[in-house]
């Protein structure tokens, strides 16, 4: 009998991030395994998390070692087919048919297409915020080869949103970070122009240093809102410079207000471990969506209960997959395997038991995998 | 061999709502799935959710249809039977023996008595406080014709006071909504006489809109705690007005210490996403209790975790049944259904692995699905 | 087959509490069931909690009785054997093989070394901060001889750094309660000396009581801090004394920040139910940890769950077991048993599935059970 998530369509990875282009060491490998930042616990590896693994379980196997072999083991045979053999089979055995690639991260990464082309999908780009504003920036003050002066606010201003305008032209999304600048706690309304106006004479005249400045980080929003594109916000876990508890994606019930009936759509990112809060809105406001990304790579077999709880109150079509990939292309493997098998439990259950039928669990599963992300970002249906 | 939940008594239900005494078309009847009150997003159907899901699952076979039958089908079966038989068909279905309705919705809804006639059960009354105090004040200002001057306030005080206790008379318990009226973060105690007034004078003066004055939810909660009814209070999820994480139950640590030895109970209702958290409240408060219902209703096949998430911390004489069933009869049928198959979900797990013995499973399971209700609300023990 | 939990080392228990000398009547029996310091709700009794059906499930048997036998049998058995044989058996069938003993909580308790030797491992001591100034307090106002006054401040202050080092000597960890005495929202950085001085001038004055102070309290944290050895922080749920929402372990991010590098390890424990935010903590901070204990104990059947809960963002070298039990022996025997079945359940089913190799599996349960804690704490490897 066919199962729920057999002849799911290809993935439609709404939030991901480039890989390395090239072999990475030992220690910059084991980096990528988790959130942190900092070094592992004396006597710990990065390894022995749920992250480190999925790796082992999904990804050996791809490469014509045993599931769960040894790290070392594995990242010999990785080196020996060398970065453009591995990301080709990781990405490959994915199933993504279209990369929504935020280019905001540094490094030296592929690319929307590049990344694209290696797994046999389309590539699109999503707009990080901050960094648009910061290369804008930078640019801007290299151009006027001098400190930033009074004069210079409202000009940079118009050239800051030139700058979203423009990149609202190609991309399909923008993406803040705002949870990690300052945390969600923010005023919900856009600045006034005046208070824009001041907090760009303050960081510029700072050196437009890391963009932390509320006013400037509500103005991005502001100006992302304002084109119609479809904005992602980074909510819930990630790295030590986050305050988890404002993160809470509850916090952004108010934005969720004010953008109501704007045609602007929010999308919130990661959310764990208040996917609940997350589904939540995502139920009571029909511009407000989900994403299952991250949360499922950083769980492993717990996956299948994750996505449960976000298919508590979140409405079926208001739910997205993406893996969150980055640095690694196991990254994309293990996010989608733990995705299809975490659909595969929780709509096999729910068939089982009668409380689904098997025709609507297929169609839920295609819904989650790729036709809401199609909506959404307004993707063509057949065409990646 | 007998499951968990063969031979539950009735069902009481300590909090629902009237039904509609009319057909509603199929856009209203949608809109009753979802605790939004704004339309679905474009390309989504609130039917796509698990109460939909669930509504498709146990409904069309009370009306004489297969299970997960496509919605038009349903609808126009519900049609021919027409409210009356439908009414009956879903409220029999649910086996309650006793509904305790709050009557402080607006619309063309089944009373009590009404509800309970076509149910099988007896009816009673729970009086939502903020309702109570907009109605006093209409007819206190009708009946002064003229717009409430400064030594009116004493007197609608006065005949407040004098409302909450007639009304203590024959309701089994009060409702607050505080939770959307303000947020849960009120002070604890009980305002100053000289507070309330000036309150209740700004309040009239501005017409006695939607009551929104913490003072005056602060003073409706302090009314029904001194007629030793038990006051039953929203926290968790609920409609978009409502912020999240200002319902969060552990915001009421504070009432419950300064309402503790009064006598009179709290019970938490809905509590979702923070069930575990209301739970905790009632393990260490003697006088407060938690409800599984709407939560129950509006996760579908996850109603046997959420329950089970309850079950974590909470004494096994603390957790109350209900459906919160609002407008449409399938919201009865729906709870009550995974309720039991919840209960039974939980109970036959933990007797089949030894860690409950199986007399133990009965006993709680009819104490959560009415004995702890009846004892709460001094309902006749075998009267309903 | 060998099962996961088969071959596991005798757990180091790395946050306990002893057990009362004498025996309890049932009225204190019960009260040590739950975290309340409250009576149980009229018509109800502590023993119907997941607690009280733990205690009948595991210990009965080790009694000669039944599992699942009323309580009153139980306790009429147990009054036959006499509390130290009781002790004895419920400690042994615990497998316990190291004791940290928190000796802060008043009552007629066996202290570390006869806790361990009834159960037949070894006893280490933990140093409650509150505790120990409170009676190194009472200590010096006596030796004073009368009410403490201006000069004396300084004066305590050097005694208190000198109660903390005395303490570091042979405490294996210290613990703070700040969680129940101010909540966790406190500034991380240590207080200024004057402030110091200021605030024990306050207290002294007023007869040193139960010391809530938060300039106290973080001035505690940071003698602590400063010997480098580990600190366990109260989180999570617990008795009235606390409001829930102030022991979310993420408000402790900003010392996790201030104490990072220090070389001093920082220990949450019981996190319950923000366990996802403790594990999200020990998964970007290395010197933080997080513990199961209580938790599990206070959960019964759904100790698996709760694990597995844990054991989705914390990194396998980061989680560590205890029972936290306090007054019972029995609560030593169900935590231990509590947690065996939770950990056979999870690494069962993750090895089943293929998500975990057979060996990860035992290697993992090994950390968690005892070799985390004997590497956190730096206790011997094998003499336990």
């Amino acid at each position: 009998m066919a199962g729920p998530v057999d002849g799911l369509p290809p993935l439609v990875d709404h939030h991901c991030h480039g890989v390395l282009r090239h072999e990475p060491d030992a220690g910059t490998f084991a980096s990528y395994l988790t959130e942190s930042d900092r070094p592992p616990a004396a006597g710990t590896t990065f390894f022995d998390t749920q992250t480190g693994f999925a790796v082992r379980r999904w990804c050996p196997p791809l490469l014509d070692l045993p599931a769960h072999c040894p790290p070392a083991d594995y990242l010999a045979r990785r080196r020996a087919l060398g970065p453009d053999e591995t990301r080709r089979r990781l990405l490959r055995a994915a199933g993504i048919g279209a990369y929504l690639l935020d280019t905001g991260l540094p490094g030296d990464l592929t690319g929307p297409g590049e990344t694209a082309a290696a797994g046999g999908g389309t590539g699109h780009e999503v707009v990080r915020l901050e960094t648009l504003a910061e290369r804008t920036a930078a640019g801007f003050r290299a151009a006027a080869g001098r400190a930033a002066g009074t004069a210079d606010a409202g000009e940079f201003t118009e050239v800051l949103a030139g700058a979203v305008a423009h990149a609202a032209r190609t991309a399909v999304a923008f993406k803040s970070v705002a949870a990690y600048r300052h945390g969600l706690a923010l005023d919900p309304t856009p600045p006034a122009d005046d208070a824009v106006r001041d907090a760009v004479r303050g960081w510029l005249a700072a050196g437009a240093p890391r963009l932390t400045d509320p006013v400037l980080l509500r103005h991005l929003i502001a100006l992302a809102v304002a084109t119609g594109r479809p904005l992602q916000l980074h909510t819930g876990f990630g790295d030590p410079d986050l305050r988890l508890d404002h993160a809470d994606p509850a916090l952004l019930t108010g934005l969720a207000r004010t953008t109501a009936g704007t045609g602007t759509d929010l999308v919130l990112l990661h959310c764990y471990p208040y996917h609940r809060q997350a589904a939540y809105l995502a139920s009571v406001f029909p511009h407000v969506y989900a994403d299952v990304g991250l949360t499922l790579t950083h769980t492993g077999p717990r996956a299948t209960a994750v996505l449960a709880e976000f298919l508590e109150l979140a409405p079926f079509g208001k739910l997205l997959f993406s893996t969150d990939a980055y640095g690694l292309p196991e990254l994309y493997a293990v996010g989608a395997a733990l995705f299809r098998t975490a659909l595969a439990g929780v709509l096999g259950e729910w068939t089982a038991s009668g409380a689904w039928s098997a025709a609507d669990a297929r169609r839920v599963g295609a819904m989650i995998a790729a036709e809401n992300a199609r909506r959404v970002y307004r993707l063509p249906a057949g065409e990646d």
